[in-house]
C-alpha cells in the first residue's frame, strides 16, 4: 500500500532537510514538499527524524557456542532489532571443516527464513581454505551473494586460522570481489595467558579481560593490515575496542590501504571495570575482545568522527545470565562470550553520539546504516533514503527520554548490557520495504516476512597506495 | 520558472540513483520517479549525471598582487567557473593593516556585486589581530556572515603573521564560531632561501620550487596543528601539496583534532618538472606552495580517499604569461604566484578521480561541493541535491572526451595550466538557483545575477580529543 | 707531582675495572694493576669509583639577566661544581647586536680567567647573523676554539632568532665544523600566552609553567630538526624537558639526522607542582622550559637510556630567592629564570640513575662527561680516564648517604633546588689536571687555576640519512 | 709469556689513544706510555690500531641443515674468524624436541672442544617450551652459563615456535636473567608464498627473496616487541635486514623497551639483485631473511649509528656452491640458507663504516665487540681493552688495501660472499688470551686452544618504560 511519511526531518549520510517521503510497492518513489498521492496512507512524522533503517553488520543469531546456543534466534533477535531501529542484519554463517560451504549456508537459511521479521544476509566464516573450499567459493559468492569472509586470528584450536590462511583469504577475496573480515586478537598468546591465569587460580570474570590485553588486539590488527598491503586486498576489522587497534587502522589508511573498521556500542560506553561486578555479574560483560579502560572510549569516538572507523555492529550474541553465562562460574574461560546489544545499538549511538555533540546527524546515519550498506554490497537498495531505495525507514522521536532495561527490552535474554542507562530518543515506527514492523512502538510485523539479501561484490573505490620516497620517518 | 530535470543519475555525497528533480522558485522541491508538474520546463538529463553545483572554496579574483592584478575578475572568473561546473565561489577578501575590516569587505563587495554570474561569499584575510580588529570581528561575522579567517605563515614582510597572531586567531575563531584557514609554509626560511638563491644567480622559475622545499610545508602544517590543539580550535589547511603536510593532518585527525585540509587540481596532476620548461614557460606553473615531485600525487589521492583531506579548491589566481608572469624574467621571486584553474577543477577531479577509479562518485561530490558547504556554513542551502536546497545543479555528460586548452577555455588568461590534458566528462548545463547559467555548453547567464552568501558559523561536530594513557609510542 | 690513585673501581663510558691510575704532569700516563712509580703520591681509592671528572656543558655564570646578575660567578660557581664532581664547564658567552664577537668573548675571558678553579670553555650565543657576524665567525672558531653556537627560538624581543637565522646558523655551522645548540620553545606563542595570563591577573609562579606548555617545546624541537635536515647540519637541543620534545629527537635520529639532546637534573626529579609551593616559593623552581608533569620524568630516563639524549647539563643560572627571584612577586614574568644545580648535577644523576637501576655505570659516565667531551670537541683531553688524557678525576664513595641542602652546599645562593633530597654517593676527592681541587671533601683549589679550553671542531661521524622508498608510513 | 704491545693506537668503545699494553698470563695488566717489563716480548704496533678482539654473536658451525652440514666446522670456522679479527664466537646449539637440553649442549661441546682455536660459547635454540624444558632451563643457565635463548618465528614445521611459546620464553628469560633472541619473519605466510611460487613454476633463487618480503620481517619484529612489552622482558632481534624491521626496533626503544638488534655485513653491502645472478649463482646469496633493495642499507647504517642496532653478527652458515647450494637447483626452497661471512665481518664493517665516515672508531669497536660482550654476559672478560680483561687483541693495519676473495680466504667453502670487494684495513696479528693465533697474517694457533665461555646472566640496566599521558599521537 502506498504511504506518505509527512513532515519529518529526513536525514541521510549527506543531507538533513524537512520533507515528505512517498512509498510505493515497498520502494521510495518520491521525496518532496507537500507530496500528495491519491490513496496513500499518511504517516505523520512531524517533530521526528526520518532515518534510513539501521543495518547491523555483525550478529550471531541462533548460533551454537561452547555447548550452548545463543538466547536469541532469528525471530526474537530481529524483532528486538526492529524495535531498536534496525531493518537489516548480516549474520555470521558458521562453517565446519570438511563440510561443503553450500551445506553450511543452507543450515543458516533454515535457521532464518521462516523467522526473520526484517531483511537479512550472511557473512561466511572461513574455517579452512584448502583447494576444495577455494573451489566452492566463487559459486557461493555468485549464487548466494555472500561477499564477505570472516577469518579469526583468535580462539585457538577452534576458529583460529593461521596467517597463511588469512593471506590466502585476502588473495581470494581480491580476486572474487569480497571483503575479508577479521577478529583481530593474538590467539596463541591469549591461550597461554588463559591457561596461566587458570593455573594460578584466577578464575573470576575480570581475568577474561586481563588475559586479553589491548596490545594483543593492536598487534593482530597491524598484522592483518600488513597482509592486506602485501595482497593489495581489502580488510574490515570487526569490533575494534581500543587505541592500540584504532591507531593501527589509522596508520593503514594513511598509507592508502583499503582497511576499514567497526566498533560496537558496548566499547563506546562500557569499560573494563564492569567485569569486576560482584556476584559473578561481571560475566554479563564478557565480550571478546574485552571491554577496555575507559579512556579508550574517547579514542573510539575520535576514530568514528575522523573516518578511521566506519561502522558500528552490535556483535549481538546473547546468553542468559542464569543457565548460560553461569557455565563459567569458577572458570572465566567457560563463560559464553557475547552479549545482547542488537536492540540498543541504534539508540546508544544516537544518544551518546549525536546528542552529546560527538558526531553529526549525517555521520550518525553513515555509521549506523550507509557505510555498512556500501561496504557489504547492499547499497543503494539499503542504507539510505533516496528514490529507488527500499523503504526501510525509522521514524525517530529525539525528544523521548528513557531508560534501557531488561524489563522493557524485547530480546530473549534475562539481562540488558546497558541496564539503567539513560538515553535520549526512541524509534517510534519502523518500516521494512514500506510495511510497518514497528508502529507506534508496538511490533506489528510477521515472522518470515524478512527477505534474504543477495549482496553485490566489494568494489574498491580507492587509489593505489602511494609509494613515498621519504627519509626514514616524518618528524 | 519551474523546471523538471528528468532521468538523470542524481549523485550526492551519499547517494546515486536515477530520478527527476523538480525545481520551483530556485529551490529543489521534489525528487522522484516520473515527476510531473504542470507548466514545468522539462530538461532532459538522460545519460548524464546530475551533480550539485561545485563549490570552489578558494579563489582570488580581481586581486592585486605584486604590482599587478589577477587577470580574471568576478565576471570572467565566475563565467569560467560556471562553464566548469562550479556554482559558488568563496573569494579571499584582502585586508590592509590599519584599515577597518568593514571597509575591506566593502571593497570586495564592490568588486563582485555587479559582476558575479554565480553565488559567492568571502573569507577574510587576517593581516593583523590587535584589539581594534578583534573588536570589529564579531560584527563582521554577524553582519557579513564571514565565518572563516585566513592566516599566512609565509610571505614574510607582507602577509605573514607570527605564531602569536595565529594562536590569537584560533582562540577568536573558537569563541566566534569561525574556521581558521592557514597557508602553511615557513616564511622565514623561505625568504632566506630565496635571497640566497638570487644571490647565487639562480633566477629561473625552477628555483621557486627549490627554495620552498616540502619540509617547510610539513613543518608549518604541524606547527599550526599544534596551536589548534592548544586552543582546542578548528583549522583548515589550504592547498596541501605534499606527503609531509598531508601526513601531519592525518596525525592531527588521528588525535581527534578538528583539522581539515584542501588540495588543488594542479597538485594532483602536475609536478615540479613543469617549472623547468624552457623559454620561461616554467613561470606558468609557479604556485605557492610549489608543485612537488610526482610521487606526492598518490599521497594526495590517498588523503582524499581516506578523508584526511576533505576539499579541493582551485586557488584560482590567474596572471597572463605575457605581461604578468614575465615580470619575473631574470628573477623568479618576481613571478606573480598563481594560475588559472577555476574552470577545470571540476573536470580534472572527475576525470582523474572517478574515471580512474581513485574515488567514488559520492566522494567526488563530497570533495567538489558538499564538504566545502559544510565546513564553510553554506549547507544545506548549497552543496547537495535535496529538497529545500538551492537548485545549483550541474548536468554532466560522462561520455565526452575532450582536451583542456587555452584555445577553448573561458578564463581571461593567455594559457591553460592543463594545456593538452585529455579528460573524460563535461558539464553540459549548469543552473544557479534554478536558472541556467550554462545551457548546452553555452553561457546564458547574467553579470550580477550571482548573490552574496551570508554564511553560518562553524559548527564543531566532533568529540573532544582523547587523552590516551599509553606507553611512549605505539609499535 | 706524580700521583697514583690506587685500587679504585675505574669507570669509563665503556669500561669498569679495578686498577691503579698513574698521573704525571697532570696527565694520565698509566693504568694497571699494582702500579708503582718512585716518588709518586699514593691516593687510596679503595671502595670508591674513579670517574672521569664531570663536564657540565651548560652553565650561566656571572651572567646579567633581567636587570640582575646570576648569584654565582666563575669562582663560586666552579668551586661548587668541583665539590659536585665536575671538572669542566662550558659557559654561554652572551653577545650583543652590533658588538664584535671578539669583544664579547673577551668580556667572558675577563669574567673567568682569574676566578675559575677548574677548566672551562665557552659557547657563543648568536644574537644576529648578518654578513659582518658571519665574517667574524671563522676567526672566532679558529682562534678561540669556540665550536658551538647557541640560537634561541624563545625569549621574543630579546634573544629570540627567527627561523631564517637558525637556518643560516645551521648552514654556517656545517661549513665551519660547529654544533648548533637551540633553546627550543615557540617564543611567539609564549609571549602571547604570558601577556594573556598577566592581563587576566594570573601572576603567580605556576603561570610560568602554564604559559609554556610542552607542546610548544615539542613543536620547536621538531621545527629545528626539520631545518637540520634541510641543511644537512648538526643540532644539539639544550634542556629537553618533556615527551613531546624527546620523541621529536628520537624521530629525527631514526631518520639518521645528527640531532642530539641534553636534559637537566631538575627535569629528571622535580615536577610542575613545585611551582605551586606557597609563599612564592614556587619562584625557586622557575626554569625555562618549565618543570613538567611528573610522568615526563620516565620518558626522559628512557631517552637517556636509549641514547635519544646524550648529555646532562645543569643549566646553572642561580638567583637568590631573597632579592632576585622576588623581583617577580606579583608578576611571574619578572622572576629571573634559572636555578642552582651545578653542584648536584653529578650526584642526582648517579643516585637516581645508577643506584635506582635506570642506567649503567658506563652510561652514567657517558652522560655526565664523555658525550659532552665528544660533542664539544674536548675529547680525549677531557671526558675519560685513558692514557694521555688530562687527569681530571673524581674519587666517588658510593656508600655515603646524604641530604642535599642549601645549608651544606657551596653555591653562592640562598636555596637549593633539591632541598631535602636523599642521595646515595658523594665525591670524596676531585682532581683537575692531576691536582686536587677537592680533597677529602674540602676545597683545596685556587681561583684562576682553571684553564680556558680551546675546543676542536665538530666531527660528524654519521652516515648520510637514508632515503627510504616506502609506502606512506609504517604500520 | 708476558708481552707488551707497543705504540699502537688503542681503541675501545669509548677511547682512542696511543699507548702500550702489557699482557701477563693472558690478561691485560697495564696500559701506559713507554711501558717496560723485564722479559716481556715486545710486539710493535706502530701505525696500527689495537682493537679488542671481535665477538661474533651469531655463528652456525658444524650445523646440520636440510640434509647437509655447514661447510665450516669449529676448526675451519674459528681459524677463519681469527684471520678476520674475531676472537670469540657464540654459536647456536640446536635442540631437538624431546631431547634433554643437557644432551643437546653436550653435543655442541663435542663439536667444538677439540677444534676451536679461539674462545666460544653457545646460545640455546628453544624448539619447545613445555614444563619439562622449563624445568631444565635454570640448571642449563646456571651450569653452562648459557644465558640467551633463540626463538624462531619462521621456518614453519621445523624450527618455528608459535607466539605462545615466544611469550613463555620471554617470561622465563626475565625470571632467569636470560636474553631472548628472535628470528623475526612471519613463517606462516612465507610458507604459503613459497608453495605458491613453486606451484607457479617460479623456482629460481630470486624467488627466495620475493617470497620473504620485508613487510613480513617488519611485522614479526613488531609482534615480538609487543610481547616483550607485555612480559617486561628483553629481546634481541637477530639479522635485521630492512627499514621495516629497524624502525620497529627504534619505536620499541623510544618506548623504553629493552629491545636490541643485530645486523650482518651482507645486509650492509649486498642487495637483492645478487640473487638474480645467472648460472644459479644467485644461490650463493640466499640468506634468511633475504638481501633487500639497496636503499635499506642506508637505513641500517643509520640504525647502527643511532644505537637502534647494537651489534653485527656474521650469521656464518657456509655451504659450498658445488654440492650444497646446488641442492636447490630447480627449487629455490631447497637451497641451504646461509653464507660464509665469519672472516670478513670485521673488515667489511671497518672499511665501509669507519673508512667511509659512517661510524666512528669507537662505535666500530662497540658494534664489533663490546656490545655483544655486554649483552651476552661476557663483559669485561671480553669486549674491551682494559686492565683485568682477557688479552684478546687485534693489531690492525688501516693502510692495507686488498680484495676479498675465495682465493685468499680461509673458510672451508668454495666461494666468498664479498668476492671482489675492495676493502681498506687488515688484521695483522690476533691474540687470544695473550697468545698469538694470527701472527703477521699467518695462522699460528692450535685446534682446541679455544675455551668454552660460561656467560653471566642478562642484566637489565634500563628504566621502566614510561607511561605517557598524551593525546593520541604526536604530530
Amino acid at each position: 500500500m502506498k504511504k506518505i511519511i509527512k513532515n519529518g526531518i529526513i536525514v541521510t549520510a549527506a543531507d538533513t532537510y524537512t520533507g515528505d517521503v512517498l512509498i510505493e510497492e515497498g520502494v521510495i518513489t518520491g521525496i518532496g514538499l507537500n507530496l500528495e498521492s491519491p490513496g496513500a496512507e499518511i504517516v505523520d512524522a512531524s517533530g521526528c527524524y526520518v532515518f534510513p533503517g539501521g543495518i547491523d553488520p555483525h550478529t550471531h543469531l541462533d548460533m551454537p557456542f561452547g555447548g550452548t546456543v545463543t538466547a536469541d534466534d532469528f525471530e526474537t533477535g530481529t524483532i528486538a532489532a526492529a524495535y531498536g531501529g534496525t531493518t537489516t542484519v548480516i549474520d555470521f554463517c558458521l562453517t565446519t571443516k570438511g563440510q561443503p560451504l553450500q551445506q553450511a549456508v543452507d543450515t543458516w537459511h533454515n535457521k532464518s527464513q521462516d523467522k526473520a521479521v526484517i531483511d537479512y544476509s550472511f557473512h561466511l566464516m572461513v574455517s579452512e581454505l584448502n583447494d576444495k573450499v577455494l573451489g566452492e567459493l566463487p559459486q557461493i559468492i555468485e549464487r548466494e551473494g555472500i561477499t564477505s569472509l570472516k577469518v579469526f586470528m583468535a580462539y585457538k584450536n577452534t576458529f583460529q586460522a593461521d596467517d597463511g590462511v588469512l593471506y590466502k583469504t585476502l588473495q581470494a577475496a581480491k580476486r572474487e570481489g569480497a571483503l575479508v573480515m577479521v577478529h583481530a586478537e593474538n590467539g596463541d598468546v591469549i591461550e597461554y595467558l588463559v591457561d596461566q591465569a587458570l593455573a594460578a587460580g584466577n578464575t573470576d570474570p575480570i581475568y577474561h579481560a586481563l588475559t586479553r590485553p589491548p596490545e594483543l588486539e593492536g598487534e593482530a590488527t597491524g598484522r592483518a593490515a600488513y597482509l592486506t598491503e602485501l595482497t593489495d586486498s581489502q580488510l574490515y576489522v570487526v569490533h575494534v575496542t581500543c587505541a592500540e587497534a584504532a591507531w593501527k587502522i589509522a596508520e593503514a589508511r594513511k598509507k592508502g590501504l583499503r582497511v576499514y573498521g567497526e566498533t560496537c556500542p558496548q566499547y563506546l560506553v562500557l569499560d573494563q571495570s564492569a567485569l569486576e561486578k560482584p556476584d559473578f555479574e561481571g560475566a554479563k560483560y564478557v565480550w571478546s575482545p574485552p571491554l577496555r579502560e575507559q579512556w579508550n572510549q574517547d579514542v573510539l569516538w575520535d576514530a568514528l568522527w575522523s573516518g578511521t572507523l566506519q561502522t558500528i555492529g552490535s556483535d549481538q550474541c546473547s546468553f542468559n545470565f542464569k543457565g548460560q553465562k553461569d557455565l563459567g562460574l569458577g572458570d572465566f574461560s567457560k563463560i559464553p562470550n557475547g552479549g545482547p546489544t542488537i536492540e540498543d545499538r541504534f539508540s546508544v549511538l544516537y544518544s551518546e553520539g549525536v546528542q552529546k555533540g560527538r558526531i553529526s546527524l549525517n555521520k550518525f546515519v553513515d555509521i549506523i546504516s550507509t557505510s555498512s550498506a556500501k561496504l557489504f554490497g547492499l547499497f543503494p537498495q539499503k542504507g539510505t533514503i533516496a528514490v529507488g531505495s527500499d523503504a526501510d525507514i525509522v521514524i525517530f522521536d529525539p525528544t523521548v527520554e528513557r531508560t534501557l532495561s531488561a524489563e522493557t527490552h524485547h530480546m530473549n535474554v534475562d539481562y540488558n548490557a546497558f541496564e539503567g542507562m539513560q538515553v535520549k530518543g526512541e524509534p517510534v515506527s519502523v518500516l521494512s520495504r514500506g510495511e510497518f514492523v514497528i508502529r507506534d512502538k508496538a511490533f506489528v510485523g510477521t515472522a518470515g516476512a524478512g527477505q534474504y539479501l543477495h549482496r553485490k561484490r566489494f568494489e574498491a573505490e580507492a587509489p593505489r597506495p602511494a609509494k613515498a620516497e621519504i627519509s626514514g620517518g616524518v618528524i
